[in-house]
């Protein structure tokens, strides 16, 4: 039997025998039967933001008053007026809604949901210290599971489609309920995983044995930058090169972190090029900033994150004013809670405050670029997902503008970031497969979900 | 027949011949049954905060595990463990809930909601100039009830149960219908009326006429403060004080503003005062902010609002250290949506990410009193509202922890700041007045409403 075959079908196969996964009671994940339905016709949208500028008009890809949107296979088949809906299709009206694609969260950490709200009049520096470092060895395999799920079903009722988690290091046994997790959600993930030097092996094994077999997932190797850990660096960065995968490392969130000088440390290694994604990246020198754009350096902005935890505000503007390709993240238990709106609205008002310039990046078209395509751009994975090109993967959300924090219309593009909430998330596809059905999460037991996160803070607090 | 019987009654008396207000098909306001069931038992809180620390634990007086909240025949009656429920009381079971006073929003302008998402590239002179004053006269007395009930329901929803709204100048029939809409919402609200001083006896006639007789009315005279309006200023200010009520005006919300002196303005006519409202104040210079403490006048900060017109932050700790009392808005249509945990935030991110400081105020205690009592003490309603102290009003919110972007419980005072989304408002009470029930608004057709809202938006753009 193929590993493929295992986890197609992992709700009746005892797992913990046939891939080193512990025996899991499954709260509540999506079932994956794999002939389940992912043709589906979305016919008479008033607003398509393909985000694609040669499909459809203007920068953002437009499309207005009765457009179709056709999935087929998982894939976006076609985008126009009048598609015929292949047989079997599930057709969807979207008349008087907006679609889009689903939004790339490029920063997060799910486990985190585990200490929400905590440790709230710390920085970064003492957040860490007193709450992040002290629940995560409390965290035993099962009640990862719990942590995660509940957060990845948390970002994807906000239209998030695909999620990157920088996992801190985890036992074997453990990461392998983290991924099912993330995967059971139906989230499109990309999996940082960063171990000690030591354990360095284990982030293949976890790549080869949880995600190489998973369809909608994938692998960085997630470092710590900084010239006292240059040694770890260069064996985690030789490891992501011989895996073909991207590097994830935090650069300059607090301002202290200048003393260990990260961006030398990523040079000095050779990983300071297009294959690294720097999150937050608030401190850097405008000399730094040049640098990044020179070398295609990626970057994570999480601007609530860094409000919650008094990090700074990102130079975002001057980054953008040398090309570099920025996504945005919700940063995990720091930022509390998942809103992809409250995301872009704080990126774009937390320049325009500082500034006092209401033309300064990101505009909001360039926020709505940045939360979908840039995010996509920014991990690598354009050519598959973050527009609705024809011919790229099947993750798209439908908005209802009908309601009363988002109507009347005016500009519904603007409207997007300065209107939207989460229950405007109307219908989520990924790969092709409704996740998000009329607002609610279909197949999902959420009171469980949330009752067994309760159970499972209460473990770890009295750990 | 007295004007208050006409007005418990308007929905099935004719209005426009008894009190000056044009024939309305009211879209969906909730009944003002004089006998409606205004006394509740709400039974065995996890968490109360009363606000007041007199009632209760610590500064936000806090009660644990089986709380109960009586409200009696529209005010807080008690706050306790085993509480009796009077004879014909509703009991309503909250446990595993959070129980607080309805949040208080100290500036609005809910007739925005016809300009929501407009202008979404301009600061607040190009928002100003290219959309707010076109909108304006373009709106019949229908239609602006369809506005302002639009926002208003928008408001209650997110657990506002007390709004100031800064009208513009109006016609007095716009008036009748603008007063209308707030009421049908079951708001508590403040009406601040400005006309020119060629027509300022409009405000007493639209007090006299429309809101002495609304139990949860009241009226504050809004100004424009600046040098160059010095008489008008002159004229408004005494009206006010003939009336009793309090002076509202925008203040150095753009650096722009700082040309007409209004702090001048404000002192030179006697206005500044602890009758004094100024809205944004952001940019004060530090003798003008100890002025401002000095003479306890009030201030009201709209930080998402800041954040989307590019005007700039509001020195917020410095009017703390002055002991300014501060409570949070809106802003209307500037702010695009109603959200008051993602206002909070905002208060609470701008400042740590500005300063780099965690324990900067306001802190989450702290953020949450302004929103709630340090709200009332802005607007000098403190003796009736802003805490569940038994006596006050029952302006009451319900909030249900057990969602996805809100469990597991670690802090839960925190979590109300950093995870709360409008969804988790459960139930709202006004009064005594059950106006959300499960996450909804009972009585109110939002379909309609918002229906009738976007052909309201239709007749502005092609007038």
């Amino acid at each position: 039997m193929s590993r493929r075959r295992v986890l197609a079908g992992l709700s009746t196969v005892p797992l913990a025998a046939a891939a080193g996964f512990p025996e899991l009671d499954r709260p509540a994940g999506p079932p994956h039967a794999p002939g389940g339905r992912r043709t589906t016709l979305l016919r008479g949208a008033d607003l398509v933001l393909t985000m694609d500028p040669r499909v459809g008009d203007g920068p953002l890809g437009q499309w207005e008053n009765g457009v179709d949107v056709l999935l087929r296979d998982g894939a976006v088949a076609a985008v126009g007026r009048g598609l015929t809906a292949p047989a079997g299709a599930r057709v969807l009206d979207v008349r008087g809604r907006i679609v889009l694609p689903g939004f790339v969260d490029v920063h997060n950490h799910l486990w985190q949901s585990s200490i929400r709200g905590g440790c709230a009049s710390e920085d970064v520096t003492g957040w860490l210290r007193d709450c992040e470092r002290t629940a995560l060895p409390r965290i035993d395999p099962r009640d990862m599971y719990r942590f995660v799920h509940l957060a990845a079903l948390d970002v994807l009722r906000t239209g998030v489609t695909t999620v990157v988690d920088w996992v801190h290091p985890l036992p074997y046994d453990t990461s392998a309920t983290y991924v099912r997790a993330l995967d059971d959600s139906g989230l499109r993930f990309v999996y940082a995983a960063t171990q000690s030097a030591a354990n360095a092996h284990l982030i293949p094994r976890v790549k080869k044995d949880f995600l190489d077999p998973l369809p909608l997932a994938s692998v960085q190797v997630a470092v710590h930058a900084g010239m006292p850990w240059l040694k770890e660096l260069r064996t985690l960065h030789e490891l992501a090169r011989d895996l073909g995968v991207m590097v994830n490392s935090h650069v300059l969130e607090s301002r202290h972190d200048r003393k260990d000088d990260p961006i030398r440390s990523l040079r000095e290694v050779g990983a300071f090029g297009p294959d690294l994604l720097m999150n937050h990246a608030i401190h850097l020198t405008d000399a730094e900033i040049a640098l990044t754009g020179e070398h295609d350096v990626r970057i994570a902005h999480c601007p609530l994150s860094n409000m919650r935890l008094a990090s700074g505000i990102c130079p975002l503007p001057a980054f953008h004013r040398h090309a570099v390709k920025a996504g945005l993240g919700h940063d995990g238990g720091t930022n509390d809670t998942s809103d992809m709106f409250n995301l872009m609205k704080a990126a774009v008002g937390l320049q325009r405050a500082r500034h006092e310039d209401a033309g300064i990046h990101p505009t909001l078209p360039a926020v709505l670029r940045m939360a979908t395509l840039g995010g996509a751009e920014a991990i690598g994975m354009a050519d598959r997902i973050g527009s609705l090109t024809p011919g790229k993967r099947a993750d798209v959300v439908v908005l209802d503008p009908g309601t009363l924090n988002f109507a009347p219309r005016t500009d519904w593009t603007s409207q997007i970031v300065l209107n939207g909430q989460p229950p405007n998330v109307s219908e989520v596809f990924i790969d092709g497969h409704l996740r998000v059905s009329g607002g609610t999460l279909p197949h999902v037991d959420v009171e469980r979900v949330v009752r067994e996160a309760e159970l499972a803070a209460r473990r770890v607090r009295e750990a």
